[in-house]
């Protein structure tokens, strides 16, 4: 696969990356040891017409773009601590406030600070850093999938798939059901879980970009192949109902934006969370993905430089 | 004045930064207690249109996305721990990406991690988080200057200004002398004076918006009048043999981007480096601030909403 102008540029990027903190930027988060203490701290982008839909309501991109970073220091059981926020002026300032404020509300964060700019014209974009307190050292990575470990996720994929195409309209409904597109419209990160998880697994991760690109990902962090089996993967209840039931699931084990906890545990070790078992941890031979035996073909997740919407993670 | 959408978007935001760790977004960073150390973090953005000139080469505007925040850390006395990147890629990623090698070397601040994103179209904004440890606590805020201090000032200032207005073709040169657009391209943050100022200061910020507006802040948070003399007010070298001599002193104290710092001290300190007294720190009586013993007319500095390049801070 040619190289993304993307994957040159943050290949730029690591070359500057030298400090273990940054974990060579193939993380969910930076890791950064601070007196007593140890420091989580993410910074995600969200781009208008790549990260949102044109027209979509101010406070539910202001909600995703907190639930987004918050998930990324859920990946590492952080106890978030603050969010600072980048953010371009735009059509409807107060209904961003008002999303903002619920997010930070609901997950008993404080604004600490940012910065407010004027785009002249053209898309505009937000950025946010969330900062947060690590609860168990060390803090886990991509990388800690050992051979033997059974790998879990939190909950089903899928609901977030489903919200993007009833909200984008490809998916006709008389009116647009509130519940039905929530999952992608205000997802929630899985803070709680993570902190519980954190003392226990070998790796863990985010799910954002989608199940199978992201267990890729593990896998090759980890040196390991992740062989899961597809019947095994939950599924969004909303989804089970259609017709193609078969090549949905495909798509929504490919599809971003559930923000579930992807994580692996030696076999003899129960989750302290509701979590559903979806494969092996394996030695490497060829292949860093199998699903169900086969290395998965086609498009796995998000990928970057590609257009639509996806990868806040 | 008429409330502007961004001064309308940050008393929302103040409603929400309920933290004392947020001071009120009044202040160049946010200062959180953190274990046995206190965290300095701050976040700014650049756009392009806004907060560089099209074409302008794309390593000068990583190297002063870097430098601006740093100003910021400088004027809290904090140590950089280092940088979270959010970039939008653009003509030129590999002179970015050089630009911010420089300034990260530079300042012996390392790369930790970040988010990389398209926008199809419009003007591309990039952020940066920058994160310092406290060299002194109580970590100086724009709030403690005292009545009887001595306000002053590390550096000249208007060099930014003059930089611009070759750059951007405002004053013709038949080519354009490198060290006179210097600073407006490459400014360096104070950040071993920041370290050095900050047990003994009263009040201490970057001058990042212009001199003026910005110790009119430092008074109104201080709840004082800040009395500045205008001949004692340091003025670039290289503006000083301009013809309209009083006009460009004055813009010099309106224009932004000069990155030094002010602060205030007891009358019987003596700055550690090399500064400059200005003025005078009195009951306030009407005015914030005072030049020559008269509130100033017009235009203090950059402010909100403005079109033009300024106000990284």
């Amino acid at each position: 696969m040619a190289e993304s102008r993307e994957e040159r540029f943050i290949g730029m990027m690591r070359a500057l990356a030298c400090d273990p903190a940054a974990r060579a930027l193939g993380d969910d988060a930076a890791v950064v040891d601070f007196g007593s203490e140890t420091l989580v701290i993410t910074h995600d982008m969200m781009v208008e017409g790549v990260h949102w839909l044109p027209g979509q309501d101010e406070a539910d991109i202001a909600w995703k773009l907190v639930a987004t970073n918050l998930s990324d220091l859920a990946a590492k059981g952080a106890q978030p601590i603050g969010v600072l926020l980048g953010y371009t002026l735009g059509p409807d300032d107060a209904r961003f406030a008002q999303g903002l404020g619920e997010a930070l509300a609901a997950f008993a964060v404080p604004l600490l600070g940012g910065d407010t700019v004027s785009a002249g014209h053209g898309a505009r974009s937000h950025g946010l850093t969330a900062l947060g307190r690590a609860t168990h050292r060390p803090v886990p990575g991509r990388n800690g999938a050992r051979v033997g470990d059974r790998v879990w996720i939190t909950g089903p994929v899928g609901a977030a798939m489903l919200g993007f195409e009833v909200l984008g309209g490809a998916i006709r409904t008389e009116t647009v059901p509130d519940a039905t597109t929530r999952a992608f419209r205000r997802p929630v990160p899985r803070l709680a879980e993570g902190i519980a998880l954190a003392p226990l697994v070998g790796a863990m991760m985010d799910v954002s970009d989608g199940l199978l690109i992201d267990a890729q990902r593990m896998a090759r962090a980890s040196g390991v192949t992740l062989a899961l089996q597809s019947a095994a993967v939950p599924i969004a209840e909303s989804l089970q109902a259609d017709a193609a039931a078969e090549d949905r699931r495909h798509a929504a084990m490919t599809w971003g934006d559930d923000y579930e906890l992807l994580f692996t545990l030696p076999p003899d070790i129960a989750p302290p969370c509701l979590a559903h078992a979806i494969g092996r941890v394996e030695e490497y031979r060829g292949h860093s993905l199998l699903l169900d035996g086969a290395a998965p073909q086609g498009r796995l997740g998000y990928w970057h430089d590609e257009p639509g919407i996806a990868d806040p993670g």
